[in-house]
This record gives C-alpha cells, sequence and structure tokens, in this order.
C-alpha cells in the first residue's frame, strides 16, 4: 500500500511536469512558477483515495494480476485525473462557500495574491484532465468514452451543486422544502458519480469494457455513493472533531443534511417548532438546541440502522452480480467505508 | 443576413429546451426555471458575431451552395456552442475582475440572488458544450477532433487569462513587466484562439477538413486575432463611449493595453515618468494626464499607422492562400474588422 502511494506520487511528478512543459501554451517564468504552486497546493495534498481506488479497481478487474509498467502508470494518470477534478470543485466550492480552511490549512482562494484568480485556476485544474487524456490516452480504443465520461460526469457534479446551492441558498430558510427525495438528488450528482462511480468507470474502460453493458455496476456504485455522505452527513453532527479533522458546521450552514430530513420525519409538532426556529443559524445557543432535539428523538439508533440495512442491501447487490473480479471491486469500496468514523 | 440571425435564434431555442430537458440528470422545478432565466440572460443577449461566423465561413466553403436543413442546423449549433464558451469566460471575468455592466445590463453575479451562485453556473456553461456536441455531433467522423479543438481552445484561453491575471494583479503596479512580447502572448491566447481560430476550425471540420493541415490558416488568424485586440485597445481609450457602447477603463485597470506598451517604447525619460505615476490610478486627473500624454507622443497616429501594416500584411498572407475558399473565408473575417469603430 505504501508502495502504490509511492508510484501514485511518482506519476504526479510526471504529470505535473508535463503540464508545466505544455507546448500548447508560451509560459512566462511567473506563470510556470504559480501553476507549480497552485498544482502542488490543491491536487497533491488531498487523502488521494478517489485516485488510488483506480489503480486497486483496475487491479481487482485484473484478478490481481501484476500490472505492465505502462498499465500502471496509465491507471494512476487515470487515477490523478479524478483528484484533479476534485481539487477543481474543491477550489471553486471554496470560494462559493465563503470556506475558511480546507485539509487543514486555509482555503486557496486565500492565499496572499491569489484571491479572485482562484477562479481562473479551476478552470485551468479543469483544463488539465483533458491534457493529460490527450497526451497519454489519445491512440487508445477507448478515448472517446474516456473523454465523454470525464464530461458527463462533471456536468451531473455541476448540476447536483446547482440544486444544492438553488435549495439552500435560493428566498427565506424555509426547512418544508426539505425532503429525503431532495437529499437523495443533491447527493447523487453531486457526490455520488464522481467520487464512487467515476474511478470504477475509469477501471473498466482501461480494462476494454463497454460501459453501457454495465448499468447495474453504477446503480450500486451511486447507491454506495448516497450511503457514503449520509455517513458524512452523520460524522459532521456527531464525530469528534478531533478525530474528524474538522468542525462540522452543517446545522449553522442550513445544509441540507441527513439528519435534519430525518428529524423533519419524526418530530412531533413541538419539536418541528424548535427545529424551524434554531436550525441555519450561526448562534452557538441555537446549535446546541438542534444537536439536543437531534439526541432526544434517537437520530443516533436511527443512523445506526440506517447503516446496518445499507451494508446488507449493498452486500446482496454485489453478491447477486455475476462478475467475480467486479464484485471484489464493489467490496473493496465497501469495505473501505463501512462504519467509517472519518 | 436578417434570415441567417432568426435561423440562428431558433437553433438557440432548440438547444435550450434539449439542455432543459437533458436525461442525465433529474431536474427540479426550480432548478430548471433557474438554467433558463440564466441562459438567456448570458447566452442569447450577445452580438452573436462568433457563433453566425461559424455559419457564414462553413457556407463559403460550400462555394455558396445552399446548405441542406441538417448542415444549416449543425453550422448553427456549433455557432452557438462558441456562444456558450464565450458566455462562460464572461459570467466568470466579470467575478474576477469586479465588473459592474455587461452588454449594457448588470453582470450576472450582481443579479439578486445570484452572487458567487454564478461560478457554477459559469461552469454549467461550459459543460453544456459538451452535452450539444455530444448529443449532435457524437455518430460524425469528426466528432473527437472536435471535442479536442474545444477542449484546446478552452485551455489556451484559460492560459491566457492566467497570463494576464498575474501581470496584472502579481505584486506592485510596475510597467517595466509590460513589453510588446508579453501584450503579443496574452492576447493571442486569450482572445485570437476563441474569438478567430475556433470559428473557422469548426467549420474546416463540418467541411471534412484535417487540422493539422490547415496551420496556415491558424497562424493568419491568430494574427488577425492580435490586430483585433489592438483596435480593441485603442478603441478603449480613443473611441465615443457612445459610439463603443462601454467607457474604457483599462488605463484605471492597469491593464496591458497595446497604447501603454506602444507609449512606453516612444516616452522621453520625463515623460515616462508622467506614465509611470499616473497608469493604473482610479483618480481622472490621474486618467486625463495618461490620454494627455498620449495625444502628445501621436499615439493615434501610431494606431493608424499599425492598422495600416497590419491590413496590408493580412491581405498578402490571404492572397497568398491556394484555396479560394479558405481565401474567402479569411477574408469574409478581414473586412468585418478593418477599421472598425466599435
Amino acid at each position: 500500500m505504501a508502495d502504490l502511494k509511492s508510484t501514485f506520487l511518482d506519476v504526479y511528478s510526471i504529470l505535473k511536469s508535463d503540464l508545466l512543459q505544455d507546448p500548447s501554451f508560451e509560459f512566462t517564468h511567473e506563470s510556470r512558477q504559480w501553476l507549480e504552486r497552485m498544482l502542488d497546493y490543491n491536487v497533491r495534498g488531498g487523502k488521494l483515495n478517489r485516485g488510488l481506488s483506480v489503480v486497486d479497481s483496475y487491479k481487482l478487474l485484473k484478478q490481481g494480476q501484476d500490472l505492465t509498467d505502462k498499465e500502471s502508470f496509465l491507471a494512476c494518470a487515470l487515477g490523478w485525473c479524478i483528484e484533479w477534478l476534485q481539487a477543481y470543485f474543491l477550489v471553486l466550492d471554496d470560494i462559493m462557500d465563503n470556506s475558511v480552511t480546507r485539509r487543514g490549512q486555509p482555503c486557496w482562494f486565500r492565499q496572499p495574491k491569489v484571491g479572485m484568480i482562484a477562479i481562473n485556476d479551476g478552470i485551468l485544474l479543469r483544463n488539465h484532465i483533458h491534457r493529460i487524456l490527450k497526451k497519454h490516452f489519445k491512440g487508445m480504443p477507448y478515448y472517446v468514452d474516456l473523454v465523454d465520461l470525464f464530461n458527463e460526469v462533471e456536468f451531473q457534479t455541476a448540476c447536483g451543486q446547482m440544486i444544492d446551492l438553488i435549495t439552500t441558498f435560493d428566498g427565506e430558510k424555509d426547512l418544508s422544502k426539505y425532503s429525503l427525495q431532495i437529499h437523495r438528488r443533491i447527493v447523487q450528482y453531486k457526490t455520488a458519480y464522481y467520487s464512487f462511480y467515476l474511478p470504477v468507470a475509469c477501471a473498466l474502460l482501461m480494462a476494454g469494457e463497454n460501459l453501457e453493458s454495465h448499468t447495474d455496476v453504477k446503480d450500486v456504485l451511486i447507491d454506495m455513493g448516497i450511503y457514503f455522505q449520509v455517513q458524512d452527513d452523520y460524522l459532521d453532527c456527531f464525530a469528534d472533531p478531533e478525530t474528524l479533522g474538522k468542525i462540522g458546521t452543517d446545522i449553522e450552514d442550513f445544509k441540507c443534511s441527513w439528519l435534519v430530513v430525518k428529524a423533519l420525519e419524526r418530530c412531533s409538532e413541538e419539536q418541528t417548532k424548535i427545529l424551524y426556529e434554531n436550525y441555519g443559524k450561526i448562534e452557538p445557543s441555537n446549535v446546541a438546541k438542534v444537536k439536543a432535539l437531534y439526541k432526544e428523538i434517537d437520530l443516533e439508533a436511527v443512523f445506526m440502522e440506517y447503516e446496518r440495512e445499507s451494508y446488507e442491501k449493498l452486500t446482496k447487490l454485489i453478491e447477486a452480480h455475476q462478475s467475480k473480479e467486479i464484485q471484489a471491486v464493489l467490496k473493496s469500496f465497501l469495505g473501505k467505508i463501512y462504519k467509517r468514523q472519518k
């Protein structure tokens, strides 16, 4: 595993160096320096889970055979494309959400001299994906499918972000807009496609598979992505901030969290009134009232039950799949997230 | 011409309606409404020069033959892709430049309830291009080249924007960074590729041509794009705001304009001092001093001479081209911009 990560990081250095020498643009010294700093700050610094999972998945599809150097490089390069995509979303999301920190350091747009230039940096990150795909995959039989895949997933993510932004910020803060259906829609589009479906779809394409014949795999991964985000919503409120590495602010931010949706389902009239009066307010006393209410209606137990059911349902779906290799890929994803604490 | 424009606008309605029904996303009523308003505000409202020039160019390549309905639709659709690209750049540029108005109305991000959601709207506009290409061009032999073309041109534009932003905002306002070479680099990448090369490249691909064998056409169009931007820089300072439709602020904004670069070349030591002291300041008295200096060193005459030389050089290059159809395309572009007043 440490080995895989170091191979993966070596590929980052190669891809970065390609981009800094890209013949389609005449860099100035200053712009090359800027770009290198921007890439190291935003792309290299993540947990790399999504990127590494492309390599893991591809290996499992190849039944654990050793990869050739070329295969290993290409799988890592696709993994990095997802990391680039993630960096692009995060740089822009942080501006839209007016966030302060990301991965334990200030958000990129808060760095001195950066500011709104971060918007263009986000655009550059997005464009780098196609530079990488074109340079390393152009001759491959699956090149068009790969390009279409990245475009489609980016589109779906932006659409998810759109309903999230519109639902959260449109007009007055009105909890009656929030339901399990709207929560599912935001989460499916904004998170599940790019975090769960995309890595496996990349591995499938590299293995010569046609994505059209794997819609069942997509469905399982989307369900898993939704489960993952429900965990995220749960941890935002209930995890130890020390373990989680950040302090959740979903309540303050009036987020359409799974918790508030479940609370709305289970509250008495009086409790609903408390929720309406306190959700989406920045003052600690309001937040405390919401948290107390969550405890009162035992959302922790509701979540535990959801987690158990999701695991069971996903396991059944996975075991029904005809391919052992694909089962292994899906189980590996599920194993990584089941009962996670951060 | 009025006819072409009305056909072109009909195609907009079709493309918009496709996007509002896109099966890759489950719209809510609110998000569909938001999207429609956003598209009408940002995409439909331009001068449409770039988009219409795809249709014009394709007709000229077909020696003025009447287009079939299908051909006409596809040429218009590609034209609209360029308009979508332009809308995407403008929505985001206006945020980065903190602009107030665009096309005679408030910038999109200044509309009530929009704000930073405009960043995601920009992203959506960019993604729509690939939705349009995939829906209408996926079966075409030139599909991959088209997708690669849009990606490459977007990348070059973002790189141009990067050096523009870094040069203009990095550190102290220091005019010694500005030269004809850096001006050319900003303009070539930020404007010329997408405004001049892209429409013709789209028409060439539709006509079955290979872009690799037309690098000479690209070179002429890039030169024309640079000439176009020099005109823009000139008009920003010297045109009647009434005719131009906006009030230029390049001097206040410390822009790397062709005028300031030429001024730096021609100023005495004393005049240079005046320029350094007054360029990039918002006060009308500073701006007036810069303008007076421009008059003193007769930049108007320098521009007239540049315009004459550029026209002559471009005409020669065009007439040396072996294809009459391509000559016609290039002459049409040059004819539209030569001695323009707005």
